[in-house]
């Protein structure tokens, strides 16, 4: 079975994926998680509601989620996107059903209501984030939706154990999930060909990566790629074997990405 | 078990209904069919999109949903209303699943792209409306999640027989359904005690209906309500037995109907 990831860039070749993903269907079974963060970002400009993002002690940058950005959030991903992404799929005669993590608690996480940021010099406490790390899914939900021959086309946000819904980072999500279902082959498709040596030159590509020396290559992930590898990371440690980077943007994403166009990591 | 639809006016009292939703569904199985028209105008409004409607020769009110309608209907309904249902329901630890008549084909529609409409005394011929009429229904993957114990939240859209993205009436949409699923009992709930004799007033409230007698209560029916008539005359005459029609507004809006106050079809 493959997990696909498909990032929510605006120049995401969506009519292209969705035949990819019928094709390979055909031989194999096939789940689909997706984001859809352009999207996001252009309600939220025409609603006037401007995405807050902070950066982490670490570095590492994030959408800041209050309860009018987790609303826009929700419309955005399990409204607009994922129902035009289940309507493409099905118009390409592959029976896709479409859920959030909320549905039937299918991305349990763990909230972080107070997260640290870097605001310059200072660490600062920030309260109010609905925002949570998944950490348990119902494996059930997706086996009977496999079983009776529906494909799976899930995004953000999760439920908390307290039954809130969260905003949540769809990489580690998708680790999870890989090493819940046993899932060994990973596909994830962006805005780029694969990781670059210098995230400015699509040239720089890297076209492999072993599985032990993943921490190597961190320092040339550039902001939401940084999530990337940490979700690689943990899929790795969690059963995967083999881990497909690859350009979204492209004629055929993923027959591209699985003739060893991109970055392998194994 | 019960198809439970509610309106999606702003009154409506969620969590005394998700509340009453757990409740009954520890003796019967419990199916929801939801709006979201409140949270829809709401939208359109803030992204200043007006919503169009239309009124077809015979009297009735209905939205013309073009592409930019459809897309906020999406987000009202798919995104933004049926994920925070889902979310109350499993805080009252319904395991509720989410689901818009496109995903799995759910809910199959005849779409309707030219419609005739009644402007001032003439009728016109209108092209490129998104709607459909819901003629088929996916038995098996509501009856797949209902076998594993997930409770369906349905709302529109849903799709074409062409695999287009339609809105659709829902009170037809739930009629096809009660008679694709053999389901005999409806509660419907929305923003008024039942059926009045006269809309203005919340004391002519209509106790009883007899089943035969459908057509003579049509006269009373304003707006809205002429098309929960017409659901509610073609889910009879699909096999439902009782129909019952109560305030979404009250304290404990399923036990208050189920006690006797509302609207009784049968």
């Amino acid at each position: 079975m493959y997990l696909i990831k498909i990032g929510g860039g605006k120049d995401i070749n969506w009519p292209g994926i969705c035949r990819d993903i019928a094709s390979l269907q055909s031989r194999e079974p096939v789940m689909v998680v997706h984001g859809a963060n352009a999207l996001r970002n252009e309600i939220s400009e025409k609603l006037s509601v401007p995405v807050k993002t902070v950066v982490s002690p670490s570095g590492i940058s994030s959408v800041f989620t209050d309860q009018e950005a987790l609303d826009i959030f929700l419309m955005a991903y399990a409204g607009l996107a994922n129902k035009k992404i289940v309507a493409l799929l099905q118009q390409n005669h592959v029976n896709a059903v479409g859920l959030s993590g909320v549905d039937g608690r299918l991305w349990q996480a763990r909230s972080k209501k107070d997260i640290l940021v870097q605001e310059g010099r200072k660490v600062k406490l920030k309260r109010g984030n609905l925002t949570g790390r998944v950490e348990k899914i119902n494996v059930d939900l997706i086996n009977t939706l496999l079983h009776h021959s529906y494909m799976p086309v899930i995004c953000s946000p999760a439920i908390s154990f307290e039954n809130e819904i969260v905003n949540t980072d769809n990489d580690w999500a998708m680790a999870i999930m890989a090493e819940s279902l046993k899932i060994k082959k990973i596909i994830s498709l962006f805005e780029a060909p694969g990781l670059l040596r210098n995230h400015e030159d699509e040239n720089s590509l890297i076209s492999h990566i072993e599985r032990d020396q993943i921490d190597l290559y961190m320092e040339y992930a550039q902001k939401r790629m940084k999530k990337k590898m940490m979700g690689a990371k943990r899929a790795l440690e969690g059963g995967v074997e083999i881990i497909y980077w690859g350009d979204g943007r492209v004629e055929s994403p993923i027959k591209s990405v699985l003739e060893g166009n991109g970055t392998i990591i194994r």
